[in-house]
Order: structure tokens, then C-alpha cells, then sequence
């Protein structure tokens, strides 16, 4: 059945989520030489940051690896809404004895407009190239193309993996509402379906003329093996690797993973402009106050939102950071990469023998 | 593995969900003597009508069938609050030259507080009996019990599935965030951490002592055979079986279903007061406007939405309908239930073979 795993030259059905700001070139490589394939996060950084960590991944493996892209549109600034957010934030700033930056910006570049990354992309030539909220223009896709790269994009719903396969991607990756993290919509001010992953990989199979690989609460090789049987040809894992020694999540992060919020994760624009699913914390419980004023578009919020928890955590307060976790994260291990591929492959071959 | 289908009876793992006024009856019988576990509804009839329905489905087949009840906090009725609800509804029943009603009530009486039908249930001793919206009493439980029933209770939390399991129930049916008609939430005003069905299966079968049946946005064997791998001992389908002439579905509530706005359901509590999935309608599109109005106690605010979807049939317009459906909508077949039981017993079969 499996034509993407072959294509991916990967031996098992898992792909190691990218996660910026969470995910390393380390474990993508630990994930690689497991067996899957490992992914690193490009949208937080610049070409020049981009190159070091492919070359990095290259030194941990001479195998696979996927980079993620982030092809939002990019932002529109507006002095107004930004001095209106500010100013909704300045009272929590304030209990760390902090003021808000006096000014907030793009403090990244979507790689829809990134001419730099595209053309390191072409030197340095990562086998997969995946894309987030939205596609890259149609000139971008060819020339990644030609390098050899196989594309994947990030869908959440029938009309996105239509357009992905349209713009000529190999494989869609189904993010159901479950997952942690950003969410891919395209249009995040569009109505949202918020379909679960179970039936949105149902739909993609049935709909989409490529390979579909499902995201969204993943955590265990049951579950693998779950999305399998749903006619995915592989399943792509964050959460599942954010507890491991080789994510750079910290102290706070990690210990929120493993806490009684784990249950209780929440969707939540707050923290960088776009919906989010998010540990519950000093953050996402600023809803109540918060959800009237409008937000400013992401990644401008997230420049006041990385201030904050920069603020709180001068003072010793870790509960303000961008805290992601998928539904599935009660089920999170801290174990090394390696070791969690592992019982992800004992897992997976368990749960599908016949019954 | 399965102990769940032989303690059920049945020799598939297919349970046709209980659906108030949806499912019948006539489409019980015919699942189960395909070989699933028929369900039918007494949420919303006093205990002559569920005595009469449990006969019609024993005249349809000598096999097990499951009798659901609803088992929510019975009503508080706020006159204040009831009549600021009709009064927000006024502009939309004078559209159709029609007047609210002059008050709203209980249209029926939970089966927590309904000494009647627990007396009827004794006597006519139902195989399996299961409940949604919460518990009922431990003495009704024990009384049940004693009739031989197996026990099946909704959960959509961990917590929920644990105090199922406290009250002695035999299993329990993990509705995921994308199914159909009524959540089941214990207590609608709290926190609900909207798991997937993918999600709150695992976490379930990790950490429940009980086997577990998944629902939620489950529509064909291959969903069946995914959510078998996450562990599940069946699956629940619902809407995959309302578009079957065996259902009571009305012909607005099937032409929403094979439309375009399957992709979009909704989780609106306008209708009845209580959270449920509904196809997007000219109802579910109040939102906007009501949004700020507190609604009366489900079924209090059911009754004013039953008139308001039967002034509007008056005049010919059938959107203001309960049009319940799950995420997996665009799935929905329209088949004899016994066609479409075959079909689901084939897919199984099919994706279960080893790749």
C-alpha cells in the first residue's frame, strides 16, 4: 500500500512533527535514524539560521528529513490595533514590573515572500519540503520541484487538500482539530469546521488523489495503527516528542505536559494571533478579559506574546510561554527519541495483528 | 479480545447509535439481524411509548437491541428567562406570521426522576440499556441490573468515563467531539475539553477499566476497523444511518444531509438547550443574533425550538429543523440499513486485512 513511505525513504509510517521553537535538529535526526522521518521548523527563522540547521540535521544522519515552511500571508500592520493590544496586555506586564515593548512587528517572514530561504532551499536541497498555513506561489513550488524535493502540505480541510494538490504537492498531512500547536487553516479568519482527525483522514482518503498522512492527538503506535486502518499512509507525531531530551521545550513547558492540565488543552489566538492548542495556563486563562479586544495579525501578536512570557519569566513565572500540546498530550512519555520510536514500532506492530 | 460482543450478543462490532427522533424501532430490528446492535431512543417519550417501541423492535427481530435514555439534571424552569428566550425568538416566528408559544416546560421528564419508565423497563427487561447526559440514581441502576441488562453509559472525559465506571455500568461509549445530535456532557454549563473520538478512545481504553465504544464522525468499516486498532471493543455509528428509509428523518433533514453544508456541521445549543451537532440552518445561523441571550434549561428551550421548526414547516420552510448529523456528514449513504450493514461489514473486513 505504501507508496509515500518508499518516496519518503523512510522504513517506518511516522513522521516526527516540525515544531518551531520546540523541535531540533537532533531529534529530527535521532527520529531518522529510528526509522521515521524527522522533521525541523523553518518558519520562526532566517535563511541563514535555516541553513545551519540543515547541516546540523546532515550531521546527525545520513537519512531523511522534512523542513517546514510557514506560507501565511503576510502580516499587515496596523499602529492602531497593535497600541490597542499593547495596551490590553500592560496590566499583566505590569504585575512582573514590566512595561509592554513600545512598539510590536513581523518578526518573521512567511516564506510566501522569503526570496532568501527559497534560494538557500535550492542549494542545500532537504528530500522533503512541507508547507503550513497555506501554500508558497506557484513559482516557489516549481522551483523547489526541481530540486527533487517531495512536498507535503498542511490541510484541516477538504477545500485546503483540494488546493494543495492543485499547486502540485505529493501528500497532504490532515491536521485534525486535536492537534497541538499552530493550526494550519490557510484563512484563519474563515469559518472552521474544526474537523476531528479520524474524520478528516477519512475524507482526504476518500476525496484527494494523494497520499494522506493524519496529525492531531497522535501519541502512541495504537494510535499509529488507528489512522493506518483509516487508509492514512502515515501518521505525523508532535506532542508525542515535545517530553523527549532532544525538543528544546522548557522546564515550564514540560512540567505543563506532564500536569493535570494535560486534559485540558485549549484552542487560543491569544498568544501569537492564530489559533493555537495550548497547555491551560497564566496565558490562555487571559480570554475572559481579553476576547473583545481584537488581536493584531500573527506574527505581530506573538511579538507581544514572546515579550510577556519574556517578562514573566524574569520573575521567576514560567506560565506565560507558548505552552503547545495536542489533545492526546495525558499520554505523553519522556523518553528519548530513540527509545519512544521504539515502543512506537513495538506499539504499531501489536496493534495490527490480526485480532 | 472482543468479551464485549458476546456479553452484547452480536457478532459484529456495530452499534447503531440511539437517536431521539431520528432513529426507529424498524431500523433496530434491521441492524441488529444484520448482525449489529439496534438502538432506539426513550429520551424524549413517557413510558407507554417506550413500552409500545420495545415491542415493535421485538416483533422485528428475537436478537439484543440496546434502549437509551436520557439522564440529565432535571429542569429548573426560570419564568423570567423563559420569557426574555421567547421574546428574542418573536422576529422569527412573526416571519412566518406566527406568535411564539405563550409559555415553554419540560417536554419530558428525565429518566432520572421517571419512576414509570424504570417500573416499565423491569418488566419488559431490555438486553442492553445505556445512558446519556449523565447517570441515573445507584437504586436504578441496581433495579436495571437485576433485570440481566448489560449497562452502557456516554462519556466524554476521562472523568465522565470514570464515574460510569463507579456507578457500575459495563461499558462505555466514548463520544468524541464529532458526532452527531446531543453531547453528552454530564453537566453542560461546565468546561468541556472537546476531545476527538481518535483521542478520547485511547485515553480511555489506557485508563478505564471497562471495554470502550467508540463514537463520534465514524461512517464507514474503515472507520469501524481504525478505531478497533485504537482499541475500541465496537464502534457507535449514527448518522451514517440516517439517510436509511428505515429512519424517521424528515425529507429537509435528508436533503441537508446530502448537501453542501455537510462539511460544516455546528455545535449549537439554540435548539434545545443543550449542546449538539447540528447540519448548518437558517436555526443554527441565529447564532449571531442570540449569541448574548441565556437559554432556558434543555428541554425548556427544546420546546420553543420544536415550535419554532413546526411554524416554519407550516409556511413551507423546513431550515429551522434539529437537523442533527456528525462531523463525517459528506460521508452518508443512502441505503436500506441491511445494504448498508453488509457494506460496513465488508469494509471492515477489507481494512483490517493485513497490508
Amino acid at each position: 500500500m505504501s507508496g509515500l513511505l518508499s518516496r519518503l525513504g523512510v522504513r517506518l509510517p511516522i513522521i516526527q512533527a516540525p515544531m518551531a521553537g520546540t523541535s531540533t535538529p537532533q531529534l529530527a535526526a535521532a527520529v531518522t535514524e529510528a526509522g521515521g522521518l524527522g522533521s525541523i521548523a523553518l518558519g520562526a527563522v532566517d535563511a541563514a539560521a535555516g541553513r545551519e540547521m540543515i547541516a546540523a540535521v546532515r550531521r546527525g544522519t545520513n537519512g531523511p528529513f522534512n523542513v517546514n515552511l510557514f506560507c501565511h500571508r503576510p502580516a499587515r500592520s496596523d499602529p492602531t490595533l497593535n497600541a490597542g493590544w499593547l495596551a490590553a496586555l500592560a496590566p499583566t506586564f505590569a504585575s512582573f514590573g514590566a512595561a509592554p515593548p513600545a512598539a510590536i512587528s513581523e518578526i518573521y517572514t512567511s516564506f510566501a515572500a522569503d526570496a532568501e530561504m527559497l534560494a538557500m532551499l535550492e542549494e542545500t536541497r532537504p528530500p522533503v519540503v512541507s508547507f503550513h498555513f497555506g501554500l508558497p506561489p506557484a513559482a516557489a513550488i516549481a522551483r523547489l520541484k526541481s530540486t527533487g524535493a517531495l512536498l507535503l502540505a498542511t490541510a484541516t480541510s477538504l477545500a485546503e487538500a483540494q488546493a494543495s494538490v492543485a499547486a502540485g504537492v505529493d501528500a497532504v498531512v490532515a491536521q485534525g482539530w486535536e492537534a497541538g500547536g499552530h493550526r494550519g487553516v490557510f484563512e484563519p479568519g474563515a469559518p472552521d469546521g474544526r474537523l476531528g482527525v479520524a474524520v478528516l483522514t477519512r475524507l482526504l482518503v476518500k476525496q484527494v488523489p494523494v497520499p494522506i498522512i493524519a496529525a492531531g492527538g497522535l501519541m502512541d503506535g495504537a494510535a499509529v495503527a488507528g489512522v493506518l486502518a483509516l487508509g492514512a499512509q502515515a501518521a505525523q507525531l508532535g506532542t508525542a516528542f515535545v517530553a523527549c531530551p532532544e525538543s528544546s521545550a522548557d522546564s515550564y513547558h514540560r512540567d505543563a505536559l506532564m500536569g493535570p492540565g494535560a486534559v485540558a488543552t485549549e484552542m487560543t489566538d491569544l498568544i501569537s494571533g492564530r489559533p493555537a492548542r495550548c497547555l491551560p495556563n497564566a496565558f490562555t486563562a487571559l480570554s475572559e478579559t481579553l476576547q473583545a479586544t481584537p488581536r493584531p495579525d500573527y506574527p505581530i501578536a506573538y511579538d507581544a506574546g514572546k515579550a510577556l512570557a519574556a517578562a514573566a519569566r524574569a520573575r521567576g513565572d514560567g506560565r506565560y510561554g507558548a505552552q503547545w500540546a495536542g489533545q492526546g498530550a495525558p499520554l505523553a512519555r519522556a523518553l528519548p527519541a530513540a527509545a519512544l520510536m521504539a515502543a512506537l514500532e513495538r506499539e504499531l506492530e501489536l496493534a495490527r495483528r490480526p485480532s
